[in-house]
């Protein structure tokens, strides 16, 4: 059984919160943390206390500039290729859940990075360390709707390789990997809504895939990528 | 909080099963049905249940036959389009789980029209009848590895459409739809696995967008697809 906990009660974040320190409160009176829980925590959470936020009437110049490419324009939506690689609309520039009119949020930096500092923060808060999933809300080709999925990553691998495992039957399973960080990250976004002011979620109950991985594991490929 | 309970102990399904029976008596044997319950089903078991299995050394014949459109093709990867819209490897065409060496199993004909049976079938049991989510494993573009999806519905919206409601500071929300029924399908597939021989969980504690939908309102429109 898994079990997906919204951690509520967080104040709006600000730049220069100690992220790690409020959710880390929210854990507390949700109960606390129990060995091999998943930390899902929203990608917008996360950038306002690093201070990805700006103030400006230019936002499809922030878009251009934060696309390492744009891979289809149609009117005002954008869909371009990340500094990190990921294929989103407006290079995940957005202005909803923004500090006020006029301004937008951008993505982390790193958000392997932003990921394993909040996992840091928070094994020395409670004893042992979450797994840590930042998760953006992406449009995806071909199907309507938005689905939340990992763009950064800590303490877990993101994708389990079942190649050479088998079957009920004994038949040897020959392309099944798969994207569990992405699944965790949807499965947190059940729980923390856009409207709701929840930025955070825990998954109990799911053994990920371990091991030190990056949410860079995600990215195809450019020479396996068959809709550039 | 969200609860996603593994429904275990169902037999290898063969073609002529009962599968509304067989997921009933797992249901039972997990404690019974909650209002509001949604049921998630791997699309394997349906297509089993339903016949949609087949004995054949050409494959690729097969696949191309299920697609209603080829729209991608490198090595033994065919990312086609199947006759319900959906996009996917091999037309949703398997050789993983099938009844034997050399069989594949097909999608089903018309998966909301087999989660609705379903649904049908369960409400008499119980009293009250769960939504129901046919779910398969999809490729996407841009990322790697599969996640769980759903290709069929019954009892609930696919998409909870949240333009038009305001996020904590008020700003409207102009662009989110979340395609909360493929975050469902997704968090079922973190407790069914793949070799594992859990056809199908329960998602209980998530309030589904009410109505009578339907897996098509996923489908992108060939006027808003970006990548034909």
């Amino acid at each position: 059984m898994v079990t997906v906990i919204p951690l509520t009660g967080l104040p709006e974040v600000q730049p220069g919160d100690d992220l790690a320190a409020l959710l880390g409160a929210a854990i507390e009176r949700a109960g606390g943390l129990e060995d091999g829980d998943v930390l899902v925590v929203a990608q917008k959470a996360v950038s306002k206390a690093e201070g990805r936020v700006e103030q400006t009437d230019d936002v499809v110049g922030a878009v251009l500039r934060e696309a390492r490419a744009v891979r289809r324009r149609r009117g005002d939506l954008v869909v371009a290729e990340t500094r990190h690689g990921f294929v989103c609309a407006s290079a995940g520039v957005d202005r909803s859940n923004a500090p006020g009119e006029g301004w937008i949020v951008l993505l982390p930096e790193d958000p392997d990075a932003s990921a394993a500092r909040i996992r840091t923060a928070l094994g020395e808060r409670f004893g042992h360390a979450p797994a840590v999933i930042v998760s953006d809300s992406f449009g995806r080709a071909w199907r309507q709707g938005t689905t939340d999925v990992a763009i950064g990553i800590a303490g877990m691998r993101p994708l389990l390789d079942l190649r050479g495992e088998r079957d009920a039957r004994g038949y040897e399973l020959h392309s099944t990997v798969i994207a569990v960080a992405d699944e965790l990250a949807g499965a947190g976004e059940l729980v923390m809504g856009k409207a709701s002011g929840v930025p955070a979620a825990i998954v109990r109950g799911y053994a990920v895939p371990p091991g030190d991985g990056s949410a860079q594991e995600l990215v195809m490929p450019p020479e396996r990528d068959l809709f550039p």
